[in-house]
């Protein structure tokens, strides 16, 4: 039986945490990665225009090295977002440090913050931290070190055949916890990459797994998705973005990262299931995306989820805001296997056997626009008394 | 003492309602507004795809009679939309049979519909209730016949010095309450106006009212705001869209829908609380209202509304994914009167004091962006246990 790669098994990299003293639980709170020396890396970031001082830094190291980077940092607890002129010098100061520990260029360093927003960086416990994890010590619970309001940690790996490995970690629950920030994702894989291709093969990734899960259409100042690829696995390096070479390592990233886009939406704040909400059959992909996510973003469509109703009305009038090309006539929606609406009408059926399909802790909304052959995928959650809980609960 | 005025006593029009039988509760259901003669009409409508019958019906009926009407009918408890080519029948048939029953063409009837989708409208007890109705019975319950999951009747109304009177009434507590569609409004006036003015003024306080407000940001397959104006108040006849007559009309149209829609936020499924967001200072009114929107549909920010949390990190976090351009360290954020956020950094506040201002039953989020002169408020509700609770325990 094979084992699933993890980030820990990855040849090239180290993986080390420990507990800095940034969460009030005392828990570990620092996380690094460490290749043995610079290779490529690739990085996806927020597109929220508030960004966090972590996020315009490490995008500008990816510039400046066209791709290369020797470490990852990531810390919990504190975001580093909304924190002016002095969250970036405190970023610097951080890069700069970790730098000299691993005798690296600062530009080598990339580095994400995820927790509380508007807070300064209590920099003399993080930096006595980075000097545990370069000295060696430390434990291998990085998954569990980036964690903020997440209830488990969340990892995934495969194995691409003939090339080498691919496996991931990432965090997030809410795209933002109450005043929590963030999603983040971290990638590394043994096969010999160029820096461009990898970007591009992680932009493909992404697009189909963490900008295609929504639990409550926030996105955060920090989200931030990075890869490193050591080329340990002694592949002839791919160096273009055709061929089979690139589609079997874009594949394996892609399925790695919505192996762990699924586990973000099923531990979504307050959720009970989590929900894919296919759309096939729409003018483009773009539409077909548009259509996808207003359907899983829609609150009114989440507490139908919750409350297993198979409110096909509320999917259909979903749909028909979404901006994407549609006729109702030719529209399909299926419910947990279900088919409740097509034609322009809906479907005789059975109320209380579509609701005991819906208590799956596995759902899947299948939806037909008859209109072209755009597809997509979106990932959610319900929508539940707990969503409201955690997020009216918490006080800053 | 002036008394407000009320659709029931705007010169030109009768309004009466009844039960038809199409509510299961046996409430009023049917409502009739009439001219005594066609007079000039004007409409906005649902930007959803998925159309309801009777909006085809009336857009189209409008654009036949170049903007005149005889009389609006509404139903509730049915909202014959996602019906097929039935509905479209149904439509016709009830216009018709109005159209007869009062001596009027039938191009010159107007219909809503609201309630459950999907379901086709019971023509017999629906064409019964007319003859009710324009046999002269019936009562003046119009507020009370077209409410579906509404708490209460939303009335408004105004004078408009040295013109005529406004007045309006309006439903709608959740865009689509629990499969019930619909927010419904009908404003009727005694000034003189041509059809041309009478929809400009209309499509501008629609803008500021109805579509400013927002429960949860789903739209449904009905949405209808619907004016008449008899004429009877024996102004010089409006006919331009300048000057200071149409200025006055149109800010008296716009202040009754402002009303009517802070009502409906106020009435908001499970709301606890009106909250006004008001955008100023954005690089136009378009980004200002996009910027207003984001925040007043944010489900994080809804919730720690609920909670009473002041939590400007979400509202920033909103700010930041709305599309409106923005700089961090220019925008500044207050919320019940106290400012939270400036300069690009938190601001030293009280938590405990401004929560404790979040408790009003009106609520103001103000936001300057220091980028424009773009400004715009939406209007919203708070997100609560009781939100989750009527939307996920209804059943189909």
């Amino acid at each position: 039986m094979k084992t699933v790669p993890v980030i820990e098994s990855v040849a090239g990299f180290r993986v080390r945490a420990c507990a800095a003293g940034l969460k009030k639980s005392g828990k570990a709170d620092l996380g690094l990665i460490l290749a043995d020396h610079p290779v490529p890396a690739a990085g996806t970031f927020t597109r929220n225009r508030v960004c966090a001082a972590p996020v315009r830094l490490t995008k500008s190291h990816l510039k400046q090295t066209g791709g290369h980077a020797r470490a990852i940092l990531v810390n919990a607890g504190v975001a580093n977002a909304c924190t002016g002129a002095a969250g970036t010098r405190d970023a610097r100061r951080t890069a700069r440090h970790l730098a000299r520990g691993i005798g690296a260029k600062p530009e080598e360093i990339l580095i994400c913050s995820t927790g509380v927003i508007g807070h300064p960086l209590p920099m003399e416990p993080l930096l006595k931290g980075v000097d545990t994890l370069t000295s060696g010590s430390g434990t291998e619970e990085f998954a569990r070190a980036i964690m903020t309001t997440d209830l488990v940690p969340k990892r995934a790996g495969c194995r691409v055949e003939g090339l080498g490995v691919v496996a991931g970690v990432c965090k997030g629950s809410g795209m933002i916890a109450p005043n929590m920030a963030t999603m983040l994702g971290f990638l590394l894989t043994d096969i010999a990459v160029t820096p461009d291709v990898l970007q591009a093969a992680l932009v493909e990734a992404v697009e189909q797994s963490f900008n295609a899960v929504t639990v409550d259409g926030d996105t955060s100042t920090n989200d931030t998705v990075l890869a490193m690829a050591s080329g340990c696995a002694g592949n002839r390096r791919i160096t273009k973005t055709t061929g089979t070479a690139y589609t079997a390592f874009r594949d394996g990233l892609a399925a790695v990262c919505i192996d762990l886009a699924k586990q973000i939406a099923r531990d979504g704040e307050g959720a009970t299931k989590l929900v894919e909400v296919i759309v096939t059959g729409a003018a483009s992909t773009k539409q077909a995306r548009m259509a996808a996510r207003t359907v899983a973003e829609s609150p009114l469509v989440k507490t139908a989820l919750f409350g297993n109703d198979p409110n096909w009305g509320r999917i259909l009038a979903a749909l028909g805001r979404s901006g994407a090309r549609m006729r109702e006539s030719k529209v399909t929606v299926e419910v947990a296997g279900h088919r409740l609406f097509a034609g322009g009408t809906p479907l005789a059926f059975d109320p209380a056997v579509v609701s005991k399909a819906m208590k799956a802790a596995d759902l899947r909304i299948a939806i037909s626009m008859g209109d072209g052959a755009g597809a997509a995928t979106f990932y959610t959650c319900d929508f539940s008394y707990d969503y409201v809980r955690i997020n009216a609960e918490y006080h800053t």
